[in-house]
């Protein structure tokens, strides 16, 4: 593709520009989850709305209306932009968020989290600069280097970039239902660039989601609070049941104790197990960011499987207990156990449901407690994967080897990321996570940041793979 | 004892007096756990020395120094007090606290906790009124009505009023230690009137109390809190382990699983059998004050001696684990979790300790865990018991049948009053448990109370137990 080289020149000399771009994007500080800061995400959305216009764009802010259980507040509004209109070209529908997670100088930061900031290494440092502003930028800025460099466009964009992102996107998931067939109509394949690379050296690709079903176990008996020292050994003790209904879920070496879990899990195919082994990650990266060397595994492997395509069960903690530092000799009168389970294929929300609903019954009923027993479904979100051989993946895979000079890694996420399942099964096309930011950018974190390579890079990446997309993907 | 009749006469008749004494003592708001009541506590120990003096009694207001750890705070007088003084009589130490809970209307009162207020079944609503305002009340008024009746006081009251014991009792071992040869040197027997009849009808004598022994297990992984998505299966999880470990201590009917645990109990003895199928309590009495029909036992002889005899194992929760309602998808990198041990003769702190950590060492390393484990001494306080055939005894269960017209029940508290252990230590005399109060008086609750009839009937029993006592015992 010798159209990319111009490109890259322009990416390269544009710099200074993009990164101004981003510092009056971290300027604003668009905080999705504090009620104050509602009309700066608002702000924030009109910013990146003119941004758009400006580069020939044409933008439609939708309402999604009032924020529910909030109806005081407005929810901000998705920005739906289109560039390009051209029938013999493919259409890109791609998704950003822009709000971002609450942030103060006084929580730790060392620089105004609201003032880019960046360092002699190139650690460009604000709230929102790797999540997910950056990325979100990094598609203007190819649309104005293909402009200045005199570089076609490669592909209609269609952008949807929402402002609820990091306060459980209200909203999307109606839009996105309403626009399937109207305008996301056109969308041939999805790209998101809102996750990182495993480390910091080398992008990845990534085609799968964890999913999350998420339970309680409420156990209870005595009227009230009682003192252990009155009734200690004369009642049942809800704790007692639930401490023992909890220790049956899940052995120390992470494995799931629940009979029929295994059987729903998708077999490993040998084109799968392939995958692993490439992937740029060591046994020292995961004691690093688990901060210690309490890792199940040996092999980095097995770590990955784990993570990536294995279910795993975690004990969150109790409602109802005894939590603060110091002696409370108290037995409390009801307890809530919280547990998820994270899924993968072919792990259907219900049939888990199921087989963990009949196992804690039966725990309960051997404990033969006189104390009231009750399961409840918290909330339960699919898990999403894609194949990794569809254009759209072969054509970011390209675009990361035009670049980086190196294949990319195939990647899963242990966390879930639900709007991919709803694009997935809203538009019904193949739907592509394309990272910009690397594994230690903290996102969410005190001190966040995005590496300038990552950024200036990664423009150069988003624009690369929206010309291999073309060349993938033929319109009839 | 003939006398008795001319000072119960009194008693009826100086009642109204009495409660008005109770009133004035309640309208002192003497919380000692918090700083801005302070002056309150001192002022009710104030007022208390001058009503001791008023009757005759001599009074030291003994100060205790500062607050250990709140070292702003002066901590309270403890009430040293006299009355008679004649070397061919018994002297009785009574002990009682005049510092009381904390207590707010809003709290949930029906009532301003602050003004004694008295509805039509006599009930005598307000903090202090039962614990232990009305009680230590009654040694005075007991005084009060002897002088009235023209009847000899039968012994010489030594008093130990403090005004920390809703608060740990600071500074109060010390000065019993200190004044056990001294102030307390001449006591022959101790008497302390803090805390309460197993029902509402019958009077009872307490002559033991089990002892605590709290412990923390302390599980650390991770160097910080994980996202579930992104670790679980990954990681060892703290949680997984330290639930492992709390779920070997006690199995739901109660049976502590600790091996050797069993073998330090005590045998019962025939004798010991005996006492408690007369003891005036219901299996419907327990459900009531349990809230709920979740009594492990089905006859109320076994729930009285789980209770009273018997050590329990409560498991009260987990520190660092996610508390609050809803639903977090968190790994927490360090969970402690708490649990105490109620210990009964024979079982010796240091025993007791040498098992349960043997114990949670073995369970942990059997997890094969690369966590951290830890475990903790909070604190242990040992069981006290007295034999209840001493004549101290002998003379409160005649005094009881002289008023009552019943035998009282014997009991024993399963929770732990560490003063009884102290006195019983430091000075090696016989200590009494002598209740005023009935079960119903939400003692530490909203709506404490004290019934008149307990009230009055109380200040009976009290003056004539000191009949009885100098009957029993009889100087050299």
């Amino acid at each position: 593709m010798p159209h990319l080289d111009p490109y890259f020149k322009q990416v390269d000399s544009l710099q200074d520009k993009f990164i101004d771009r981003l510092r009056d994007a971290v300027a604003i500080p668009s905080i999705s989850s504090e009620d104050a800061r509602r009309p700066d995400v608002v702000k924030m959305g009109e910013w990146l709305a003119e941004e758009i216009k400006a580069l020939g764009g044409t933008v439609e802010l939708r309402q999604l209306g009032k924020q529910p259980g909030r109806e005081h507040l407005d929810l901000p509004p998705c920005i739906l932009g289109r560039y390009g209109d051209d029938p013999k070209k493919p259409n890109v529908l791609v998704y950003g968020h822009y709000d971002v997670q609450p942030a103060q100088k006084s929580d730790g930061w060392a620089t105004d989290p609201f003032i880019l900031t960046i360092d002699d290494k190139g650690r460009m440092f604000g709230r929102g600069s790797t999540d997910d502003k950056g990325p979100v930028l990094g598609w203007l800025n190819a649309i104005e280097a293909h402009q200045k460099a005199g570089v076609e466009f490669p592909v209609n964009l269609i952008m949807c970039f929402e402002g609820m992102e990091e306060n459980g996107s209200e909203g999307l998931d109606e839009l996105i239902a309403e626009e399937a067939k109207k305008f996301f109509k056109e969308a041939d394949v999805v790209c998101i660039s809102d996750n990182y690379w495993l480390g910091t050296e080398k992008p990845c690709l990534t085609y799968g989601v964890r999913g999350c079903n998420y339970y309680a176990i409420e156990i209870s008996g005595p009227g009230q609070d009682l003192h252990s020292g009155v009734y200690g050994g004369v009642t049942h003790e809800p704790m007692t049941d639930l401490i023992k209904i909890m220790g049956s879920l899940v052995d120390p070496n992470g494995k799931i104790l629940i009979k029929g879990i295994d059987d729903l899990v998708a077999p490993m195919t040998e084109q799968e197990a392939a995958l692993y082994p490439p992937i740029a990650f060591t046994m020292d990266d995961l004691h690093q960011s688990l901060g210690n060397e309490c890792a199940i595994w040996d092999k980095k492997e097995d770590a990955l499987k784990a993570k990536m395509r294995y279910p795993s069960l975690s004990l969150h903690g109790i409602e109802g207990a005894f939590y603060t530092p110091g002696a409370k000799t108290v037995i409390p009168a009801k307890v809530t156990g919280k547990f998820s389970i994270r899924t993968v294929p072919n792990m259907e929300i219900d049939e888990v449901t199921k087989l963990v609903e009949a196992h804690v019954n039966a725990e309960f009923k051997k404990l033969n407690s006189k104390n009231t027993f009750k399961f409840h479904i918290v909330h339960c979100g699919k898990w999403w994967v894609e194949d990794p051989n569809h254009p759209n993946y072969t054509a970011a895979a390209k675009a990361v080897e035009r670049v980086f000079g190196v294949k990319p890694d195939m990647t899963r996420e242990g966390g879930s990321i639900p709007v991919t399942l709803t694009f997935q099964e809203q538009l019904g096309k193949n739907v592509l996570l394309l990272p910009m930011g690397s594994s230690t950018d903290a996102a969410h974190s005190i001190n966040e940041k995005l590496d300038k390579r990552n950024y200036i890079e990664g423009t150069k990446l988003l624009g690369a793979y929206l010309h291999y997309v073309a060349g993938e993907i033929k319109r009839a």
